[in-house]
């Protein structure tokens, strides 16, 4: 871990009780009671900075939203984005993805994002990638019966191994894309690494796994 | 349907009689007669100039080998190869894909190969690509239960098409390579038409299907 840029960021953060979660265990299996709604739930991992999240919870608001972050400057970017355009069916929680298991229950969350997570290049680091069946097998878990995965990346590599992931643990694969800038798949909503990545003329890789 | 170049190609061809089937729908269901023996059979379609194909028959000689082209002065050239190599198991069609339910039975066959075929770059051509649906529905009904198919391209467009159409008719990906000179897929068999790709500086694309 390195030492935090912005001391205040977390504290800010903690301020804005409305939009972050302080303690996400106490609402294991309690979310649609703490958005005081049915609606189904989707959840980004590793969000960054929102921009992402907050654009989908603006267009589809019989939707609810959870954001997870473990960096408290981005995910600050982000809930400040929430708050100013005063977004209501949103939450994000300060935390690391590994912890996913103690803050949702079986079958609750419709749909998970994974955009542009860090690729984990060597090897002996493939446990730590997103996409990588350890956490393949959680987000199953604690996805609704059909749920889907919903991933984006520029990297060839991860793209590739997220796919064979996907395949191991029975995901059903659809709405491939190797190139989403040329491919049929419309309505996408990019993220601020994406809008980088895209301005560096590279080729964006999409997916979805369906339970 | 353009002029054939070589005019002297068929009577050449059906001239090797131990080579070339002159009638398949006569052996339909009755393959592993023909072979004199009970063992799997592996078919390529368009297999072109043989180098595959020959290559893996004088590697695996307890698996039986037959493949399809329609051109024949190609045709011709993947049956001197197994000639000169006197290779014995394999058999060749001088015929278009598009008949393969008349000349296998269900379950006739252990593995399909599919290396490097036109990509039909064109929307309205999707129907000919030999990854279209509307083929591999007959793929899986000439397949063995757990029969596979085993697809190779340089052309990323018909490879994503193709992704999509093994998940759409519910075959189960496996070994996806979307670099296969980098990948961690051993034992590669390469084509000609992936020499000449791989000479290019070309990624070479590859993915299997499972039943
Ligand atoms: C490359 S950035 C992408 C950010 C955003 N998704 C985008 O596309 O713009 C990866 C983000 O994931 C966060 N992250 C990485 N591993 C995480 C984990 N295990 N739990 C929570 N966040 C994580 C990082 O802090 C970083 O903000
Ligand atoms: C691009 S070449 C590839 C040849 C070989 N597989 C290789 O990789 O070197 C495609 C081949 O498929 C054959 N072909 C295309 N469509 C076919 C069909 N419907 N039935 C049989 N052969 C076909 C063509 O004649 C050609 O030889």
């Amino acid at each position: 871990m390195r030492r935090r840029k912005k001391k205040g960021a977390d504290k800010k953060l903690l301020s804005y009780t409305d939009y972050v979660i302080q303690n996400p265990i106490e609402f294991k299996g309690r979310w649609g009671k703490k958005f005081d709604n049915e609606n189904p739930i989707y959840l980004e991992l590793g969000m960054g900075r929102g921009k992402f999240l907050t654009t989908l919870a603006q267009k589809y608001k019989d939707i609810n939203f959870i954001g997870i972050e473990m960096k408290e400057e981005v995910l600050l970017k982000a809930v400040e984005k929430a708050y100013e355009k005063s977004v209501e069916n949103i939450l994000f929680i300060w935390a690391d993805a590994n912890k996913l298991r103690e803050y949702f229950d079986d079958g609750e969350l419709k749909r998970i994002f994974i955009n542009f997570c860090d690729p984990w290049p060597k090897k002996r680091w493939a446990k730590r990638r997103l996409t990588h069946h350890r956490f393949l097998d959680i987000y199953k878990n604690i996805l609704t019966n059909e749920g889907e995965i919903h991933f984006k990346t520029d990297n060839e590599k991860l793209f590739e191994f997220s796919l064979n992931e996907f395949c191991n643990v029975d995901l059903k694969l659809k709405n491939i894309s190797l190139n989403l800038k040329e491919s049929e798949f419309e309505e996408n909503i990019t993220t601020e690494y994406e809008e980088k990545f895209m301005g560096q003329g590279l080729e964006i890789y999409r997916c979805e796994g369906k339970k």
